[in-house]
């Protein structure tokens, strides 16, 4: 039996799940979740994560695993997305870490607002506003020192920030105000095969 | 040299780094750094960790590292607070990032709020109050269970959730409604020694 995934193709949490499983050349079926229709609410989803979010993966073996992140360093262990050495790996879970609290609370729900509700621009919270473009200029300010995240090479770092970051325009970010940030975009997801 | 942790003992994620730290015999200097005076703001502090948050390490060699769960991964490597299984491993991620994402957000903010800033209960926004005993459920109902949030032992993932479950009333949470996590919490605080 080959991994599920659970997820929802609107979601750049679940997206990253789906990329690094290509690019680990691991065979897997992706069984989509439409969220605004509240799929993974349902009694049946709710069995496998208690917690109601995709992306949830269900592995070989049939036991289930959730939050992207988690997911993400469980499916690449032993993979070059993780560096060998200790310091390096925890500076890539530093920043996984920072995505989830500081960079996706912003950026990628001021994108579902308004590219999933349709809110305008000018109705969202202003702290999604100033948060996420915070959020945006700590990657410029990395990313003009180092080409990755952490220094020189693709980790699970640069793939957890690219998802909403890729998209933050959407959220009506200006993107081209990072312009180290916009070049990191391009060699990342060329690193993934992700266009 | 030993390990500089810089913290603010008002804060749980803060708190969870000394205990680790503690329960592994690691020899560290503890620094305060008030963070109602914004002490994690000022120039010095942010070139050492530009997110401007504790808790920050600077480990032994002087390299800084920063955001709480990915510092307890990293001292913790290799010790019996990290589970030699893959699939348990990856467990304790999920709850760690669940905590930041889900957790944190809510149960943290309302005690911060209410012990910290003065605000009484009834003016924390909805949102907090709803989305906190949604997380505290969830623990209770793992925790009818297993005894850990893992399993049968003690790992960083309990760490991680007992910091700011422990002191929940604090923002206004009502713990007897959880008799499960009442108990681990007693457990946790044992098998770390704080009290």
């Amino acid at each position: 039996m080959s991994i599920r995934i659970y997820g929802d193709t609107k979601s750049g949490n679940c997206l990253k799940v789906k990329w690094v499983a290509c690019h680990l050349g691991l065979a897997f079926d992706w069984v989509e979740i439409d969220i605004l229709k509240s799929e993974s609410r349902t009694p049946q989803f709710m069995a496998l994560n208690p917690a109601g979010q995709v992306p949830l993966v269900v592995l070989a073996d049939g036991r289930p695993l959730a939050q992207s992140n988690a997911i993400l360093i469980h499916l690449a262990e032993g993979s070059d997305l993780i560096p060998a050495d200790a310091y390096d790996r925890a500076r890539m879970l530093e920043w996984m870490f920072w995505e989830q609290y500081s960079h996706e609370p912003y950026v990628a729900v001021a994108r579902f607002q308004m590219a999933y509700l349709g809110k305008p621009r000018e109705d969202l919270d202003p702290k999604l506003v100033e948060r996420g473009a915070a959020a945006l200029q700590r990657l410029e300010t990395q990313l003009v020192q180092t080409p990755y995240l952490v220094g020189d090479s693709l980790t699970l770092a640069d793939v957890a920030l690219v998802a909403y970051t890729r998209v933050a325009h959407e959220g009506g970010f200006d993107l081209s105000l990072y312009p180290a940030v916009q070049a990191w975009i391009g060699r990342v997801e060329s690193g993934l095969g992700v266009s």
